[in-house]
């Protein structure tokens, strides 16, 4: 016999019938928070470019550039390529890509789309400009600055501006902006501090551009921004390119990030949910779904059961341990839905993201960049 | 253009060609923990049928069989075809099977192979049976027991009993034993507590087999344990058979287990590593590998550095961030290892394992049922 992951889903179910666990998406839900993310901008000049790290689905970056994104930013080469092979013509990899096979792979890729790529080290710098060469093709290169999450990039400043004129001098690469990602704010819980993270960002962008301006060298492109502080952004003045990516599925840590008032931010809707099943049911205030720790990814804290009644109380590698609070609810066999704690982690644990409305399954996209790690 | 996820490595190829992140398993040292785990029961007449959830790559399955494994178990019908698709001829489904769908689909795989199955539930052994009478075969099944785990399985004793009468009724099912895993005392840190939780599942399993036998029925396996008990559970007198998983990878978490001197067990080899390069170097004590929370599981804490000289402190996404010691070192493009947290949902990341000696790829094995979630 030979074996194929089978589909969980087909169009034209109902969601009884889906297998568990499944990736579900909630249409009426993305749709609506697609409108959202333009009605929120409309008034602004800014241009989006969501992340397609959070749904390595070319089918979501589809309906994201229908919704008039300028590109898609990526992670990987590898889902870089993904997303050009379904259709994306225009694809930032939001990330240094280091290595020979890596770099190769993304010259080539820049023979069949609109390709641009981050640099923080002269000899990164160095060894793209020589690939771009080899291929007789010239890559479009931004600096990334650390802006205050202590991970990538160069300081701001003089060290950018150093790399900026290095560029410059590169035949092969053609230097296009700066990328000012405040990754750990995305999550801080209080508006007052994601406010004066984002504050000290632009301001730290403002004064690499006041250099690179000193020094002739023209900066086109600005680009940060998550799901949690992007309006941050859009009203800086120095941003030109937002790159939420969250924003279309949200999850429970999100769901923590409060406003003004001290309340939770629903600003966006929940859309993304697993479909587990209760598999076992042999004490009254427990249950056991079949959506552990392969199914749903811990980092950012468990799940919450979408369904009141009952609590997820830990994942073992394929159960999830719930505390039912309704003994008479959460029956063998039953189906429910969990909202995963964090996004984008979990979405790449799935072949599938099955689409419905309502109560009818309406499409079953392949998530094409899962595993696409290199 | 046309995508597909390129392999990360091919056989011949030094392990710094080697695409990262990407899987690594130290062949020697995985050679070696098959051998120690013959050895360790050579004395024993007890059966081994280990864990496919681990590492859900029939090649791995079938190096186990012969070494003598009387069959893999699995936790998904669809593992369960994985397995048997790769040929392996005899698996048990250690895990309820809930839902017309996957009842379908195992009885469908009981034509191709042995397969068994567990139970906690009178409707779901209704389910079952009425499958395999429509499908004209019969199926084995196990009951599974709580012995203090707290997750799936009936009471032992009475509620155990009650079920294997209702299976002995069933002309679609054959009673075959009890599956007694004590998986909460795998990663109890202390030598004295893990003892006594084995024990006292032992001594659940006896009172359950006195009360079997009563009344006439028999019981030929009685199956569990793990990496971090099974020399318990093997010199116990009351299994038959032993499950353990993690031994040929071994993990962060299991190195956290203690002897009876205090010392931690080094009884298997680390086998399993994260390939990861390093993708960002803009502080002297800090480096950025690309290997985070999409290349590596940290439900059970973070990943160890295989090298001396740096600590991973956190991840994030795409990005691992090091606290590097040794100034000198972890230079732009140079590859480390990583130990993972926890081996089974860190191997369920990535479609390959990457087999090497020395410094030399000499295997890369499809990891047939990652995603095999159904």
């Amino acid at each position: 016999m030979d074996f194929t992951l089978p589909r969980p889903a087909e169009p034209g179910m109902t969601l009884t019938d889906v297998d568990t666990p499944a990736l579900l998406l909630d249409l009426d839900a993305f749709d609506a928070n697609l409108d959202h993310l333009d009605a929120s901008l409309e008034t602004s000049s800014i241009q989006v470019r969501p992340h397609s790290k959070s749904h390595k689905c070319p089918e979501i970056a589809l309906r994201q550039m229908a919704h008039g994104a300028v590109g898609v930013c990526c992670q990987k080469v590898t889902e870089a390529e993904a997303m050009v092979a379904g259709g994306i013509p225009n694809v930032l990899v939001s990330n240094q890509v280091v290595g020979p096979r890596k770099i190769e792979r993304l010259v080539a890729l820049a023979q069949h789309a609109r390709v641009s790529v981050l640099v923080d080290d002269a000899a990164n710098v160095a060894a793209l400009n020589a690939a771009a060469l080899d291929a007789g093709t010239t890559l479009d290169v931004l600096i990334e600055i650390d802006v205050g999450a202590k991970r990538c990039g160069v300081e701001p400043g003089k060290p950018a501006a150093a790399l900026a004129e290095l560029i410059n001098t590169s035949d092969g690469l053609q230097f296009r902006g700066i990328h000012a990602y405040q990754g750990a704010a995305q999550h801080v819980r209080s508006p007052g501090e994601r406010r004066a993270l984002i504050e000290r960002a632009a301001q730290l962008v403002r004064e690499t551009l006041t250099l690179l301006s000193a020094k002739g060298i023209s900066c086109d492109i600005v680009t940060g921004a998550g799901t949690g502080t992007y309006p941050l952004e859009a009203s800086s003045g120095v941003y030109t390119e937002l790159q939420p990516g969250s924003y279309i599925f949200m999850d429970a840590d999100y769901g923590r990030n409060i406003d003004d008032d001290g309340k939770p931010i629903h600003e966006f809707q929940q859309s993304l949910f697993i479909l587990a099943t209760v598999m076992s049911r042999t004490s009254p205030e427990r249950a056991v779904v079949d959506a552990g720790l392969k199914a749903l990814s811990v980092d950012s804290g468990l799940p919450v059961v979408a369904e009141s009644g009952a609590e997820y109380l830990g994942a073992s590698d394929e159960h999830g341990v719930l505390r039912v609070h309704d003994r008479s609810r959460f029956k063998l066999g039953d189906k429910i839905r969990l909202v995963p704690g964090h996004c984008d982690p979990t979405v790449n644990l799935y072949d599938w993201i099955v689409g419905y409305r309502g109560d009818t399954v309406e499409s079953v996209w392949p998530i094409v960049a899962r595993g696409a790690l290199y």
